[in-house]
């Protein structure tokens, strides 16, 4: 039979995600011989103490009868609350527990919030560039994506504010404003606070719902940052967080903060698809949290990427000539703008098919050309050895591209 | 600020979840005294081996130096083979590694084929009663929901027939027939074998795809049936299976099978929206295959809840007078239609308020107001002694009611 016929409008927008396509090239290539790969986009397993996960879930199936069986949909009420306190204690966001809903990773969340204000045709605006999942998500429910350009500060809210107000004259529905501010994926850098102010009077004036992705807010390696949220007095930002970046990505734990009569409808739209997140998994974090154990591991994270991060900018500074990037104050990501002659696909291809370096082409996180030239380098998963050999070759490649 | 005007049309399509709403009266109640709750869903925690889970996990996070991150969207490798040959040994489907795409339990599968499929304005067609959620993530996608009734052999095929006739001849589009041929729930049968066989032919002859739930495949407690993908030649069926019935709901480990190009297309759809089911627990559910563990939890599943069905049927038959229901081959609810004057929602409502007994209307499951008098009963989360006093004190409310 022939399935093409019967698919729906959502099948076009699909786009092989490009990360997932090199991940096969490289684990293709590794078969053959050892590749440095800069590609990921997680924590070291070097740093998630499965030991100590192992006790925990040994404790959590011996004394959680129903550790196993369904849990509500919105989260155990025990780790809804642990969360409440992880915001106010971590984020300075007084929040109870009616405002949590706990979430398979930071990407449901932000696949549910389209799900709940997305209309085929609206337009939401994201920063360009942005999360790859974000635009593809939001897309299947038929959003029109406006990019917003990125500076060494983060997100450029003038530009974002004259966007706005070109589309609100223009008679668009503009629905949401999706942000990365600390450790931003790919572009890794952090938005000032004053941008953070900025863009919540912004949000106010012209009425807007800003998503403020939280994913990589514990990896921060210089300073300290408050979330959006902290500055929103009218519940305008609707929060997404994750373990995923400290605990471990596998784990699928995140939630979303958002005022409760959102949560109760993000509830109503989730339960059907999900039921709930995994609920030993559930038990696990918030028993991590309960027992104060998650300063510790994310402590010893956040020195090992440090050290990481500054490796891979001393190499850059050292080997390769003629581009540009910034030094990430969070996160896990140096973006790094080739010259402008190179195209960084070509470029990435050449790079692990010649050097056996992967790296993720900018491309796809950019709504236009802007970022064809650059490329995004991951710290966190590779040795300090790694960095200095591949940041090398990366180099000798610019060079032999110039 | 005001969320309401910003909200997508999905919202409209927002229920609260009658089984959701009665849990929460039910937990209110249970604090100031004890309930017989015959509305759960679930497996009885009893037989879930949570020690064996703990070992299993503890060898899993030793030896599987990546299992805290992500894994492929569509399940790790040995996993999907794993679950290929499952459906070769228990359902005797021919299945490979390519076939296969893990997922958040049943519902996301249900939820991820919505998604792929259903455009606003499409047909398509369930089981009268259904699956709440399959209606409501379905609904979400703006599908419009025919349904045809079950009989006590299950779906009613040439009905089936008769109504994509004439949907068809209306130039309607049919895209999908969703059924739950083995331990429906909510109405506790098992569709015939000659039915299976009936329901492909005209699939065929109609060029339908039916998605073929198999949650409760594998609680049978008589005789024993091949899935509808057994008879399926053509690629028409699609193929949702879940651990959870057996293993325990909170692991949220399900798949698909289906062609290798849905699968691929699955991928796309999924991977942004959840970029993998919990690494860790699709380690464990590999170990349990890969050990052949399964067959002996099962196996006392099995024996349990057939106990627990025999138990609640002889009470029936003796507590209850004037109402109809049918022993279940498989799965874990009795449905039974009250005397057609009683409304099943004021009965449940009176029922747990007075008698302390939780039972579901069946109303919600059904898309038309054939199902106002029924209840459905759960017998897996109940002990014996919990179902003979709850099954007379159903037949005293009856009597009062009559």
């Amino acid at each position: 039979m022939d399935y093409s016929s019967k698919y729906s409008y959502r099948v076009n927008y699909v786009r092989p995600s490009p990360i997932r396509t090199l991940v096969s090239k490289i684990s293709e290539i590794s078969a053959a011989r050892r590749v440095i790969s800069f590609a990921a986009g997680e924590p070291d397993p070097g740093v998630i103490p499965r030991g100590l996960y192992a006790r925990i879930l040994a404790e959590v199936l011996e004394e959680e009868e129903k550790s196993c069986n369904y849990s509500p949909t919105e989260g155990i009420p025990s780790l809804r609350r642990a969360i409440a306190s992880f915001m106010e204690d971590y984020e300075g966001v007084k929040s109870v527990e009616d405002e949590i809903i706990v979430t398979i990773g930071g990407s449901q969340a932000i696949d549910l919030i389209g799900k709940i204000f997305i209309d085929p045709g609206d337009h939401v605006i994201v920063e360009n560039p942005s999360y790859v999942n974000t635009i593809v998500n939001w897309e299947f429910y038929g959003a029109r994506l406006v990019g917003v350009g990125v500076e060494s500060d983060g997100l450029n809210v003038d530009r974002l504010e004259s966007v706005v107000k070109s589309l609100l004259s223009e008679g668009r529905r503009v629905k949401l404003v999706y942000t990365i501010p600390t450790g931003h994926n790919p572009a890794g850098v952090v938005m000032s606070d004053e941008k953070r102010r900025h863009l919540i009077e912004v949000a106010s004036r012209y009425d807007l719902i800003v998503v403020e992705d939280g994913a990589y807010n514990h990896l921060v390696y210089e300073g300290s940052f408050k979330p959006l949220s902290y500055y929103d007095k009218e519940g305008r930002v609707v929060y997404v967080g994750s373990f995923s970046k400290v605990l471990g990505t596998g784990l699928r734990i995140g939630w979303i903060r958002a005022r409760r009569e959102l949560v109760e409808l993000l509830k109503a739209i989730k339960g059907p698809s999900d039921m709930c997140a995994p609920v030993p998994l559930q038990h696990l974090v918030e028993r991590i949290l309960r027992k104060r154990l998650f300063d510790e591991i994310k402590k010893k994270a956040v020195e090992e990427y440090r050290r990481k991060r500054d490796a891979m900018i001393e190499a850059l500074d050292e080997y390769v000539q003629g581009v540009a990037y910034n030094k990430p104050l969070g996160g896990m990501f140096v973006m790094v703008r080739l010259p402008s002659s190179i195209d960084s696909e070509e470029f990435a291809n050449i790079l692990l098919e010649k050097y056996s370096v992967a790296v993720v082409p900018g491309k796809p996180f950019y709504l236009d050309d802007s970022g064809k030239n650059t490329i995004r380098l991951n710290f966190t998963m590779v040795s300090l050895g790694e960095i200095t050999e591949g940041v090398k070759k990366i180099g000798v490649a610019v060079r032999m591209f110039s």
